[in-house]
């Protein structure tokens, strides 16, 4: 066996979980969603940048500015899910390094200088981020929905600003009826990993 | 208690997790990262589409390839992790798309026609995927050192192509002797969670 973590932690987190395509009516609350956080904000980034950023979609008014963003698809699902979570990155991460990174203070100006660095670091690390978030949020019992279809300008203007890029939208709840197709394949690890 | 997975689980993906500068010799087989990716594989991406690479550092040769590219914090715990995989984004994925989406095959010609978007892509969902990988290791019993700090266009010349793209470099094995400093800061949850 060459896993520490059980089976039932692996089948919770990787094998068993699906992205699902329709909510039951149980709330999702804030505080589930900080103790997600809480969890997960020790994944690790490139210099602890720490760049994701959370924007819940709560309110009934929030959520109907929303809507018109994204895709015909994906649309219904996010009209009926008990949350939606923007995840976008914080393309000025670095005026927080002196405090994260307290043994490297001088980190933002010797790697994050220009904005176009900082930009493909914090894309790169809020992804990682937001990859950590999501088996958070299926480690506190729940499914997430993450979607890259919607219109990235508009859902940066009506929620956020010049210095946060959208990065995905997830939708958070319990499966409900129908919530799943079959499992698409995955790669093969003789297709993915080269020894040299 | 608001998670599903339990304490120990948390603490070993999380909370107890850190990234080690040095390792003990144990080795870290290639067994061993075939079953992490076998598990880590069903991490979602966008369309499915799994761009993540792997490239194992096995050889003498292949180490004594890559310590010249590495910086100079990163070259000495490079030359002695047990094991050190390259991880990649594939900016052709969209190759495989009609075998890993089979409800949607014509996906590639839709959203990933163009080059500057597959690479785009590429590099948000191997991102993840890498995130998936880091706590797959740690999942394995084993801990994961990740790296930015290396000449990525040098070690993408050395061990890739034009079309993979180097996304991080890590090193694997068991902690060794002062393997740890302080754990940096994260940001508190209030200063990175809105609701609207």
């Amino acid at each position: 066996m060459p896993f520490v973590l059980d089976a039932a932690a692996q089948d919770l987190l990787f094998r068993e979980a699906r992205t699902p395509q329709t909510f039951t009516a149980d709330p999702v609350t804030d505080e589930q969603v900080r103790a997600i956080y809480d969890l997960v904000k020790y994944g690790p980034t490139a210099h602890n940048q720490c760049p994701l950023r959370i924007t819940l979609i709560r309110s009934a008014e929030a959520r109907e500015r929303l809507l018109p963003y994204m895709s015909d698809r994906n649309r219904p699902k996010t009209a009926t899910a008990p949350l939606t979570a923007l995840l976008a990155a914080d393309n000025e991460f670095h005026q927080e390094l002196p405090r994260l990174l307290p043994h490297l203070p001088q980190a933002g100006d010797l790697f994050y200088a220009q904005r176009s660095a900082r930009e493909h670091s914090a894309l790169v690390n809020a992804s990682l981020q937001a990859a950590y978030f999501i088996l958070g949020v299926r480690a506190a019992g729940l499914a997430a929905g993450p979607m890259n279809g919607f219109d990235a300008a508009g859902v940066q203007k009506e929620f956020l600003d010049d210095d946060h890029t959208p990065l995905m939208i997830i939708n958070i709840g319990r499966p409900g009826p129908d919530a799943f197709g079959p499992r698409a394949p995955r790669l093969d690890g003789d297709e993915v990993i080269t020894t040299v």
